[in-house]
């Protein structure tokens, strides 16, 4: 960039920072009311991929007019990149990297790597050995290509055992990738092994954080907010909020039917509906424990879907053994408090083996739904993540009344029924 | 390592992996059985920040025994390191990086960097400028060392605007900061602004995906189970989801009490009970989604202590419009079943108000419970991911329950009750 230009990008820049390192929702907020110079100036400083992620997020006409500005191997980059889904190895990747021959020298290779250097400054530190069909055969790190004497020849001193990512390997893959393998750039290879560019880890830091940021989100029983917390315009968040909550209303609703059903053993014994919020509440406290591990597992390539018998076995052991400490919770309280207090009636043993047996059932039901649920969602094709803390818990609400009256009327059949 | 060194180490592997590619975890649990000799050569592949994490997991017979079978200036090195927390830069860092002088020149560089890298060859691929007290003066890439002149001086072409790490940031903080800056390494200072190590892209990738783990497994309501789902043993299982299972528990039969608490109530309009599910789980659905949001949006630094009351009047608008909106699709419901069944009998729209004035209590009030809560925690020194979906659903449930009751009090008075 010339001292003009710079001096008229800067100007067209907002709070002194630089274009480049603003988010790319930031940037595409800005670029739109920049002059056609500044814009022309904005495109230049991205790199490809960059480039290549702000118009993704820009309406169709804007798009057209920003690529137009780039010169042509630019725009050659950038539409190749474009073809790309935002969130595979491709659309992740930077198509610029360093390549050489494997034939070369290390004396050539260095010469040649120099030129490549000062035409693009912002590739990783890693050469790729290409072939002449672009196969890649090997790496070298420019570390290596440092330290070896100039007359070797690139193929016998390179690493030719790679880690590489298909071009539409999915981002949450990648990052699982990453994480196995501490790599700082893993080169994406097309369907005949060509070389198509090389993904950092830098970029898998915010890769990794904006994926569990939407697990999280929608674990919470909302969709994902795709933006910081503080700069969501409210009418946003309350759709965003709005939609998964109306959902879980009317589901809930069902609660009210199911509460219907049981009204004349409620107004025979009144006290039955005293435990309702706490035994359903402990199905679904059960139910989001199980459904958070599954997910979050899921997520991390830890739990695959064929997996599900196994999850369901150690679900079955684990709710019944906390189902079996919640009863045994609730049976001494009841009991007790009918010591201290005398508020249960003659009863009250009957209550508390009704409320124990109850907590039983919804635990153990509620930790399986749980685990269960996010392996038919992602089965179905849907985000496991969708079988949120609220989900599980409305799906046990209704349930859990059920299981708790069908409970009451075998105990308390003939006494208080 | 020799050849009978390699054969040696090999054979105390299992399965073949590589001893340095297992996870900390698999390496505690396998170098206790190692022989002697292959207990030296596994620590001896192993990079200082690596061996550091490993003697942090094991206890400290088998960490003294192991750090006496390093070199002298490795055991120097791991000492260093076991002296940071593991979850600080300090702990995060590699303390091995390539290291020259401002004045040298950039052949004099060069010859010094491979002096270095054959000593090291597991260095970043940046090359540190510091001064003779070891002050950090700027950054070269290989890159860009390959690129010079050989007469230039080195403090003439490095850069000097640096991002920097403190010794002691919090390892979320580290991620933070890697995250707005891409880069690929980050070097880490002491009090002086000396040198410490550097920490790499590759590392945060896990670091980030293990503190989303953690945060989500609390934000599900449990302890973090620290390792994979299907590798915890039943027993470690039971005891961090019963913990916190027992807890809430132990809060969610306040419920009984407060439902107790209206017991005449309910057995003069059993009609009230039907309801209660309904609108103490629609609470904790609000709440659940403004904590999650909050502890997401605090966790990536979007979000500080001081914003609380930003957070709370966005809560208190975004609660009240979708309490408002639950609170209408109950009347409907109420009114429309009394047209369609006749179940509600006389006062059904008296019932229908009750239920919609509640709904816009409770949601409003799950709304800003679940938003500050978080707040709140983290104000006292605790994580603010333990403020659950859970959590807050049961402070919800106890607190929806009397504004329930307190509403349909107040609405039916003289009617119904």
């Amino acid at each position: 960039m010339t001292t003009a230009e710079n001096s008229l990008f800067q100007h067209s820049n907002v709070a002194g920072t630089a274009f480049e390192e603003l988010s790319v929702r930031e940037q595409a907020e800005r670029i739109g009311s920049f002059c056609p110079d500044a814009q022309r100036l904005a495109m230049r400083v991205l790199d490809p991929d960059d480039a290549a992620d702000l118009l993704q997020s820009l309406d169709h006409a804007l798009r057209a007019k920003l690529l137009a500005l780039l010169d042509f191997s630019a725009r050659a980059e950038v539409t190749a990149l474009l073809a790309y889904a935002e969130d595979v190895a491709g659309g992740l990747m930077n198509p610029r990297f360093i390549r050489v021959r494997p034939h070369m020298t290390a004396q050539e290779a260095i010469m040649y790597v120099r030129k490549q250097v000062a035409a693009n400054p912002a590739t990783s530190s890693y050469v790729y050995v290409l072939n002449s069909q672009q196969k890649l055969m090997g790496v070298i790190s420019m570390k290596e290509l440092l330290m070896v004497e100039g007359k070797q020849e690139i193929q016998q001193i390179m690493r030719s055992k790679l880690v590489t990512l298909p071009e539409s390997c999915a981002q949450d893959e990648v990052a699982n990738i990453f994480a196995k393998n501490h790599l700082i750039a893993i080169p994406v290879l097309d369907g005949n092994g060509c070389m198509k560019g090389v993904v950092t880890a830098d970029d898998v830091v915010n890769v990794v954080r904006s994926e569990a940021t939407e697990d999280m989100q929608k674990m919470g029983g909302s969709e994902a907010l795709d933006m910081p917390y503080l700069t969501a315009k409210l009418p946003t968040m309350i759709r965003k909020r709005g939609g998964w909550l109306i959902m879980l209303f009317i589901g809930e609703l069902l609660t009210a039917s199911a509460m219907a059903h049981f009204q004349d053993e409620i107004a025979k014994a009144v006290i039955l509906a005293l435990f309702v919020p706490l035994i359903i509440s402990s199905g679904g406290n059960a139910g989001s424990q199980a459904s958070t591990l599954v997910i979050r597992a899921m997520a991390l390539g830890e739990v695959k879907l064929r997996d599900w018998f196994r999850v369901m076995k150690r679900e079955l052991v684990t709710g019944l053994s906390l189902g079996i400490i919640l009863g045994l919770l609730g049976f001494i309280r009841v009991v007790a408090w009918e010591q201290m207090f005398h508020i249960y009636g003659p009863h009250s043993v009957l209550i508390g083996l009704t409320v124990a047996i109850s907590l039983v059932g919804v635990v153990l039901w509620g930790s399986v739904t749980g685990s269960v649920l996010p392996f038919l969602l992602r089965r179905l094709g849907f985000d496991p993540a969708s079988a949120s803390t609220p989900f599980v818990a409305t799906l046990v609400d209704v349930t859990g009344l059920v299981i708790y009256f069908s409970v009451a009327s075998a105990v308390l059949m003939g006494k208080l029924l």
